[in-house]
């Protein structure tokens, strides 16, 4: 008996639109697509992917859950996000290493540090 | 340039408790625990992982974004995920063959019907 994580689920308004605006961030391939549900993932044999539910309600407040991603290049990949679509948030963060960024549907995430496993930088 | 998945990173009032918790549910190793951040993985090697960050703020509306788990046996799972401590929750799904769950800091997740990708049923 076991449980795997299969896919982080986001509320969305436009789940098509969400979806190939999430797929282009990470290069995943978006695996599945109706309207008002659409999944995306590194490919169909990797899990978990992520996948996005119509909703009609917007978003009201900030997410308890969010996504942190780790760039090659930091500063790069946020001129990157922001040519796309993202826009700087602010969640009281203040001075923080990391760059808080949300999507086209105001959801929020972070541009990290650069992080390799320790044993990759020795 | 590119830029991975990380993390999902959960707002936590006690996050090396919660940490533990999931870790428990998805048989996942603590990577990383200090009092306002804890994070866990499959191994330390393999991303995406669940981070936790201690907030004093209280969860105050339905989560946007929710784990989705894929079961090898449904009841089976939502019976150990109970005695866990997770609660059943209604956020007006109705009628699904999913039973919806959260945990013990009101996290919404689902556990859905047992999946096979295609080419593993066939």
């Amino acid at each position: 008996m076991s449980i795997k994580w299969f896919s982080l689920t986001v509320d969305a308004v436009d789940p098509p639109k969400l979806a190939r605006w999430w797929a282009e961030v990470l290069d995943y391939q978006v695996v599945f697509e109706e309207d008002s549900y659409s999944a995306i993932a590194k490919d169909e044999w990797t899990f978990p992917g992520i996948a996005f539910n119509r909703v009609t309600e917007a978003k009201t407040a900030k997410n308890r859950l969010h996504w942190d991603l780790n760039p090659t290049d930091q500063n790069a990949e946020v001129e990157r996000l922001l040519a796309m679509g993202a826009v700087k948030a602010d969640i009281g963060q203040g001075q923080v290493p990391w760059v808080v960024l949300a999507d086209p549907e105001g959801n929020e995430f972070c541009v990290l540090v650069p992080w390799k496993h320790p044993e990759e930088v020795s």
